[in-house]
């Protein structure tokens, strides 16, 4: 059931998003980590933007509401736009709950989400998005990397 | 004289490095943007560590003094260890102003520092390195990301 997304996979997807968003002319990018860490590195080098910042949720509940998320990380924003980056709206929570604080907290910034993949379930749609996601993304980040003490214990 | 590091040589020594770090038992990862984010997603995952935050300098003089250095963003840790991650440790000075600012300013926790490349010019040497970097190493994600309407401009 799960699809592997190699990174040849992802080099042309970011390539295709690099050059869809670049019309929007982000100043600074965000990146959601984990998961938008690496995308966001592609797109600052392909996109020449060298603020880049980051911000974290975590969620205490499995019911995955809206209210359980909490936000790590501040950002200070010089800049007028700012592309939010992250790599799947699965659920949707995330990315919805850092747009509304965005959108709340640093009026007269534009700000513009993208990913590489979007669930027709998502409760929240990227601005920029490649791909839609039938399947459980297995992104390379999370299957290349293996601590072998891990695997022994 | 560029060295092409691909996203194979990056796999392979990021697993050992991963192996290398594993005995420090890091809590949380702060990523050096840009140069360290796609080294610290993939530290992460493998390392199975979720706070992951950023940190940005600036330099304003091409004498590369350390005096010009600038720091961008703010971390907040409710942790012992932190690894402090960069792609390259070539003149030193940014990963010697971090951990200098990092000592002072967070006494009580632990910080160690991890690159990809060390070059033994450096004026600072991480706690853990995989490769010595004797020429230019272009890096996967310096080459193969290119927006084409900055080709076409």
């Amino acid at each position: 059931m799960k699809q592997y997304y190699s990174y040849e996979n992802f080099k042309s997807d970011t390539n295709r998003l690099i050059n869809n968003v670049a019309d929007f002319e982000a100043e600074a990018i965000l990146s959601i980590a984990r998961g938008g860490f690496t995308l966001s590195h592609a797109m600052a080098e392909g996109l020449n933007i060298r603020d880049v910042q980051s911000i974290r949720t975590e969620l205490y509940d499995n019911e995955c509401k809206r209210e359980e998320l909490t936000l790590f990380g501040t950002c200070h924003f010089n800049v007028k736009r700012v592309l939010v980056v992250d790599d799947i709206a699965d659920s949707g929570e995330t990315l919805r709950f850092i747009m509304e604080y965005l959108h709340k907290n640093f009026s007269g910034i534009e700000f513009k989400s993208a990913t590489l993949f979007y669930k027709k379930t998502s409760c929240y749609k990227p601005d920029y998005w490649i791909n839609e996601a039938n399947a459980w993304i297995e992104f390379f980040w999370e299957k290349d990397f293996i601590c072998e003490r891990d695997d022994a214990s």
